[in-house]
């Protein structure tokens, strides 16, 4: 069975009851589990991380937007964090047996329902858009719920699905399709903070580095090592193995050498799987040969 | 749940009807799975795999004895491969969530009951049996079901379990607990078996290498390819990263280099996220931190 995960983040993160109502409109959900969920009062928003199949998927996030679109008011909403709507953005993501195609096509059934069934405005973004300028999150989200309806005013606003104007108390809502991102940091043997940031430059997309690799240098205050800190957003075009080349090629060239490097929270097998085979010079291996992966496509 | 595989070896590979029978004796035990089976009629020998928890692999390997030593006979068996007993060799391997000592517990579990009912010698092997001299199978089987009634009236050859004397027409079985092995094969970019004899040599247990590697050089006459052709025995304490460097280094002393390796059959994916971590120099990571074992927990 293909696997999908789903992360909403919910304009919501201090009044308790509501909090749990929005868990319980997943939980509720046969064929969907919640593998965590986080508030966050400052921000005043809830992100879930959720798995299931589509079907199911689907189905958890439509009584998600019930209880939010009902619960949350954005006229007085107040938070550190940006937002645009009640339900803030959805993205789908592909784990096991599903690919990037699937959560588009899963993003986009989503989104019409959404749409029609709460007359709510969908932004489509990441894989599921094929506007350039509507791919990337920050661009769609400028301007906050409060520009929202003079932005949508302005050519190349109309939404993806849904009404032309916001909602009137749940805004509007982004979801889409990407690929799982992992949170990969490189500790230098060095304390230079200038060569953590030139190496950081050098790999990234926005200074002319790899294409999926976001990366800042920042110092780690307590051990006095400066590090790397990165977001590799598509492990299958930028793998781990040729970012971490990279970093430490460039280290070198400063006569700095690399500590020790560090995977913040879960990471997909393969990511790791397709490192091992690189190093290991592996040819014609299949994920099939993965003794656990056998095991799961016999059942 | 945790999961341990069991690859029986049956003294049967002629007779279509006693193989189909032995393999519905585990196909209709709940719990369990028959991932592969292959019978071959030249050695008169059929080898099975089956995963699954403990207690029904336990229900499976009785109910595979029930029909082994009610049709197999040894005085009239005749066979290339040598072998003890109608079933012959029961290894319990750890996969997932298992321990090798679970497996050991299992393997004398099973061996007492098949012990009690079948009136059958059992010896413990591998990690199962505290005793050197009897802890490889090719050392327990040595004078096969010939000999066995001789072997087991010398001194050190009383059996772990069952009667001093072999089965009459079962002879005796030969039960234990090991690790997954790995077939692991290195390409060397050159024809020269020399070179290839001499690494295997270097890094293989027998003559001064590696605790957990056999080795030989072989020649992939097709490609006029040199091979170095591996198994690992255990690849928690010899693992494959530090056996392919070992390999790349003594073929350097050679000016040979690596064209490739080669994963031949299943491989646990812990065995290849170790060279992950290893080559990217990955610290404090978990196995909980792979999305699919999270996947697999929260369920």
């Amino acid at each position: 069975m293909a696997i999908i995960e789903s992360i909403p983040n919910v304009s919501e993160g201090r009044r308790p009851e509501i909090i749990r109502r929005l868990a319980e409109a997943i939980t509720r959900t046969p064929g969907v589990r919640l593998l965590d969920s986080t508030a966050d009062a400052s921000h005043n928003r809830s992100v879930f991380t959720i798995v299931g199949d589509a079907p199911s998927l689907k189905v958890a996030t439509l009584a998600l937007f019930e209880v939010a679109v009902e619960a949350i008011d954005l006229r007085t909403h107040k938070g550190e964090h940006p937002r645009l709507g009640a339900v803030d953005v959805v993205p789908f993501v592909p784990i096991e047996g599903a690919t990037t195609e699937d959560c588009v096509a899963l993003a986009k059934d989503v989104s019409a329902t959404v749409a029609e069934r709460f007359a709510l405005p969908v932004f489509l973004y990441e894989d599921a858009s094929k506007n350039p300028a509507r791919k990337n999150l920050e661009d769609i989200r400028r301007g906050e719920f409060e520009g929202l309806a003079a932005k949508m005013a302005t050519p190349g606003w109309t939404p993806d699905f849904g009404p032309a104007q916001p909602h009137e108390s749940a805004g509007a809502s982004i979801i889409g399709a990407r690929m799982p991102l992992i949170a990969y940091n490189i500790n230098l043997n060095s304390d230079r903070l200038d060569v953590a940031k030139k190496i950081a430059a050098a790999v990234r997309h926005s200074s002319g580095g790899m294409r999926f690799v976001k990366a800042m240098g920042v110092m780690l205050e307590d051990r006095k090592i400066a590090q790397v800190s990165m977001n590799l957003t598509n492990y299958q075009k930028t793998p781990v193995f040729r970012v971490f080349e990279m970093v430490k090629r460039e280290a070198e060239r400063y006569g700095v050498t690399i500590l020790e490097s560090e995977i913040v929270g879960l990471v997909p097998s393969a990511a790791l799987l397709s490192s091992a085979e690189y190093y290991l010079q592996i040819e014609g291996f299949s994920a099939n040969q993965v003794l656990e992966n056998k095991l799961r496509t016999a059942e």
